[in-house]
């Protein structure tokens, strides 16, 4: 994954991007939530090749969405464990499932989210976690923050959003 | 994009990702929402090979999130803009900017998200939309849908969520 342009160094959806790679890896992520955690039950999930698999974890532990840990020492046996960060990458997960569900599943939903005591299915939106209110287009915007150079301000600036 | 496994047929995240297609995609996105529509401005943007910019637009409008509009005749120029169901993929973003912001960002935000009418700074979370209870791990859990096949019920029962 190539850096190009100033402005993908400063945004932070491009920066969260990078770190988890690419569409394997998000599968990977989305798998360790669904409880696994060793290689073979990767590879049986995702019908992965065992070298695209190894790389894939190994960038994910690299880049800490992952920890690698030995569960077991004769033989020696690793398994795969969400970390914070890679716990933190559930709400885009969510989001993910509700828009694939709501577009691309025309004969019903296969998978979706319940709440684990009343068994009752669960819409996840996207809110503002002050206000409680949802967030769309035309109310919420994004801006600069603290940390954006005077650069970024000006590209910023230039841009009218939907 | 291959589709591999039939679990991943049926997963809506794996379907959603199928269609996003990949890195860039989800770039051109996210510059969309920030009001970009033409060719030249994407490409300014992110700083894309022409060729690769063409076939993700072309991608993008062939899978519904953005439909491509004549906007001149006399030269024929054209702009690309955010179908409903490019538009409904704005809480995946979201979620990615505060997980970016939150594990990428050392240096302090460089984006974030405002209410356009106060300005104050908006902290975008997943919660249901039924009870507004935020969605974490432990409570809520991934389950076979009404489509879902046997074979699906078969492999989920088996998994074990954290």
């Amino acid at each position: 994954m190539q850096r190009k342009s100033f402005s993908n160094l400063m945004c932070p959806i491009a920066r969260g991007l990078e770190r988890v790679g690419e569409w394997w890896s998000i599968l990977i992520l989305r798998d360790a939530f669904y409880g696994l955690t060793r290689f073979d039950q990767f590879q049986k999930s995702l019908d992965i090749a065992p070298n695209m698999l190894t790389r894939r974890l190994n960038a994910l532990v690299e880049e800490g969405l992952l920890e690698r840990s030995q569960y077991c020492e004769k033989p020696p046996r690793f398994e795969y464990l969400l970390t914070e960060r890679g716990r933190d990458f559930r709400p885009v997960l969510l989001a993910m499932l509700a828009w694939g569900n709501k577009h691309f599943a025309p004969e019903g939903e296969a998978v979706v989210l319940v709440d684990v005591k009343t068994g009752q299915q669960v819409n996840p939106v996207v809110v503002d976690a002050n206000t409680g209110k949802l967030i769309t287009g035309g109310e919420y915007a994004f801006a600069p923050g603290p940390a954006a150079t005077e650069g970024f301000h000006r590209r910023m600036a230039l841009r009218e959003q939907v």
